[in-house]
């Protein structure tokens, strides 16, 4: 299963089209991003992938957000994790 | 139909608050969020939302980002709209 790590510097459209890509593929993708920032690009990614992968008369994706717990370089980080269905 | 608005100073335990009561009333909420930190707080608040109305064995809520353009004192912005439906 494809995880994808989205970070406050990230092109939206590039994670865009990673998301489209793997939605395409297998119907599913999860993406994780920690920060104000990579949070904010992930849901810019994710409305730009709705333009490249909804079609017309289509329901559109769901998005399912939750909280996970990480451990960074001995850090404890909450951050949050997308489950984006096609 | 009630719009939510939230922005980078409030509160995600509020907000999750008026999320599942609007999911529990209408089955459906329409949340408005402006720039980076505005948009973490709305999807924390609805990760927050999700324990409050979650039942066990139902499936999670679902959650729809899209862009929306906004006039705001002359100047244009861009928003995110996210429609929430249990």
């Amino acid at each position: 299963m494809e995880v994808l790590k989205v970070a406050s510097q990230s092109n939206p459209n590039s994670a865009a089209g990673a998301i489209a890509g793997a939605l395409e593929q297998d119907g599913y993708v999860e993406i994780h991003a920690i920060g104000a920032g990579a949070v904010n690009q992930t849901v810019k990614a994710i409305a730009i992938a709705r333009r490249l992968v909804e079609k017309v008369g289509e329901p559109p994706i769901k998005v399912v957000p939750g909280f996970m717990e990480l451990s960074i370089e001995g850090e404890e980080r909450t951050g949050i994790r997308f489950i984006v269905e096609k």
